[in-house]
């Protein structure tokens, strides 16, 4: 347990009113996504980098763990309390400190919602590119960490690349700045691109400058059938090779084609669809239809059923609501998902999904499989049932054969949600040893005491 | 001088014909871009991964400093040897080791040259978007240790965006894999993108996992002038406000524009141009006049004096050959060129020049200014004699005062030269200690013996 000078001290810096060891608050925040718990010892709420700084300080002092936390709306146990840490909620940071429409930035704590930045950029027609799944409630403050992604980051990139500079706090309690607020700049270093994605264990940052776009005109949307999951990946590689660069490239195998279903957006789907594109353009409302022409041409080819294009606004809306929701309608199927955030090429993304049928048979397991195809970047759900040991040994054997093959195409653990506690034993397959322990040498450099959300990213 | 016993080991392990200490060839290795010269002890040139790996393990056991280099086309002494260093030459790593037009990527040593690169991908209609000036010479390895970019830079990034993955040999020798071969990855830290950028100061690269993207099927350039360098600048802010983003939006000042008088591009300007803008769009023919159309759009207003399009490919070319020639034509008006490769926010470029032109009045200095306008990058030029000491004095107290002025105005100190030797004592005006002392803790966890480019980047 935190030692009562401990907790004191982190009151004398914070204020009583923003440091909790009530077992409800601690339980609220003993989880994230993840079907795992571990109640810390107290929640902190600090309301500025002063704060922060204030309580890295104490933190340090006091040799107390600290798990940083945006909403914990993680998949990958990021926000998982470490035993005897404290959660710092990043909650009460949610000021935007500067909006520049004219230099195309933001700077934001790392509490604001992600949706709400882009909501922001929009009133001065820019917009923010990353859009997490769970981008109407997440913080930007997670997504720096963990590098959240989207449908979008097929033509736009991920957080790191929308990251111009940040602010944050050692392991030590010392402020660094890191960056600058321009789209060049090679003075030093690149410590942003560092601190993004590393899940909060180098440095807990408290002030973020973000890209800006120019917000496209317009969108179109084609929800592409087709007679099976292999046809449906290749039309992805031949979209993936010609020169118009879909604004999206969503896949959605069987399954979660049937996890949809209560929506209502798959009622009219052609008899014999087993697997569905969601591919969107964005342009001037003048080259859309050139656009939507070329990736039709691309799309088209064995197993195409149809190629549906010209939905309504409000129709598309509800494509997108029904996509975004399968993260939580596949749990229909089975009560736990074991989510795997995996990428291959995109050249072999159906010998992947084929292996994925493959294993799934041999283990007698159901998998879903739906995601970012046009980044090669697929989320692989195996759904079991906590209570039937059988079944989770299986899922355990499936998930080493999974994790091995992805690495045997040439592709990597984790493409947005990160490694967290979750995909950190498999680490070592894909980096070496002595890259491994360079890694872990300047986490000692940022986080001496190893305070910073421990137990994440490196393997025991 | 390099102990005997060292020179030894390096030919045991390259071979004789890969290591040279006449003092032909190291006389030819002392300098770069810059007006120094220091005789590096003697030049490698290794073959391979391997070759470089045993050449670090040389270099480690002996204590011998290393100087990478690649073309030594850099401007800011990045390639300038350390005394009693060896230079380690990538000139004979050109090896291009993978081309893969599906998955849009490609693997190099770091030799290939940078053109060479994007030639490989537009066979396959794909192309290579970083274009520094000097690319049809500079070396790839050069352009991550720096982070390089070029006009291109405005619309597709800098060389940062393009590395997938690296493969690299420490301060210790030993080998170490960065990053991943997909758009996507979030599996332990970032050290990519710090490597890139990083100057060789951490570690050697060998191989270079590169993106591709699908190549614009036509670019349209406009030539812009404009009666005053205040106005050209606001019409950069204005373009870089609106939704149509350029390919390119290069800035040439009065004395760059007379440096390309001899090349015959500049004849039909119109009388009282005194700021010229170099503006291109690209996508497909059928889209182009739409984008050209909102670029003379925004383009349009106080101080325009023509807005030329309709170039031909030819004429196109020889303005571009006009533009890329600057870097050496304006040697002309001075015998040494104090190059400032700095960067402001966009909306503040017209009260940066106005600076510089009150401060190259108050020192009496010939300054010529030009570059990346749309990322608000400008290469400022001081033109001295450097046997005029007083001139020279002058120079340096403007340069001082120009420093200060970007930073003031929230810029950075290099945009895409890097920092080298000649900008590392203004390295702490812009990098805070703490920070600054964490990158030197992070080079040492690569780097224990500071064997690798010494004397770059950081303050003394």
């Amino acid at each position: 347990m935190l030692p009562k000078r401990a907790l004191a001290a982190f009151r004398s810096a914070l204020g009583a009113d923003r440091v909790f060891d009530d077992a409800a608050t601690r339980a609220l925040y003993a989880s994230d996504e993840t079907p795992r718990r571990v109640d810390p010892d107290a929640v902190l709420f600090p309301a500025s980098h002063d704060q922060v700084a204030a309580l890295m300080r104490v933190a340090f002092e006091h040799r107390v763990a600290v798990t940083p936390r945006g909403a914990g709306s993680g998949n990958v146990g990021g926000a998982l309390p470490a035993p005897g840490s404290v959660v710092v909620s990043f909650e009460c940071m949610r000021r935007v400190l500067e909006f520049n429409p004219v230099d195309r930035l933001v700077v934001v704590e790392p509490g604001v919602v992600t949706r709400d930045i882009d909501h922001l950029a929009r009133e001065a027609g820019l917009f923010y590119p990353p859009d997490p799944g769970s981008g109407d409630y997440c913080r930007i403050g997670g997504n720096l960490a963990m590098n959240a992604a989207g449908p979008r980051a097929v033509k736009y990139g991920v957080t790191r690349d929308y990251a111009l500079g940040l602010r944050a706090v050692t392991g030590r309690g010392e402020e660094i700045r890191t960056g600058c607020r321009t789209t060049k700049g090679v003075t030093g270093y690149d410590l942003t691109r560092l601190l993004v994605g590393s899940g909060g264990t180098l440095a807990l940052i408290t002030e973020a400058t973000l890209k800006l776009l120019p917000a496209p005109e317009s969108v179109a949307t084609l929800r592409v059938c087709f007679a099976d999951t292999r046809t449906a990946l290749d039309a992805v590689a031949r979209v993936m090779r010609q020169a118009v660069m879909p604004s999206a490239l969503e896949f959605m195998d069987q399954r979660a084609i049937d996890a949809i279903r209560p929506t209502g957006t798959a009622d009219d789907l052609p008899v014999g669809t087993r697997a569905l594109l969601m591919v969107e353009a964005d342009g001037t409302a003048a080259e859309l239809p050139r656009q939507i022409a070329a990736l039709e041409a691309a799309l088209d080819g064995p197993g195409l059923l149809e190629a549906k294009s010209g939905f309504e606004r409000d129709a598309i809306a509800r494509l997108w609501a029904a996509r975004k929701s399968l993260s939580h309608a596949v749990k229909q199927i089975a009560p736990l998902k074991i989510n795997e955030d995996v990428v291959v090429p995109v050249s072999r993304l159906a010998d992947f999904v084929d292996f994925l049928d493959h294993t799934a048979r041999a283990q007698r397991l159901a998998v879903v499989s739906f995601g970012h195809a046009g980044n090669g970047n697929l989320h692989v759900n195996l759904m079991v049932h906590p209570d039937d040991a059988d079944e989770m040994a299986r899922a355990q054997r499936a998930l080493e054969a999974i994790m091995q093959q992805v690495l045997a195409l040439g592709g990597t653990l984790s493409g947005e949600h990160g490694i967290g506690t979750e995909k950190r034993r498999f680490v070592p397959q894909e980096i070496d040893a002595v890259t491994l322990e360079l890694m872990r040498a300047i986490k000692r450099q940022f986080d001496p005491h190893g305070l910073l959300n421990p137990g994440k990213i490196f393997p025991d």
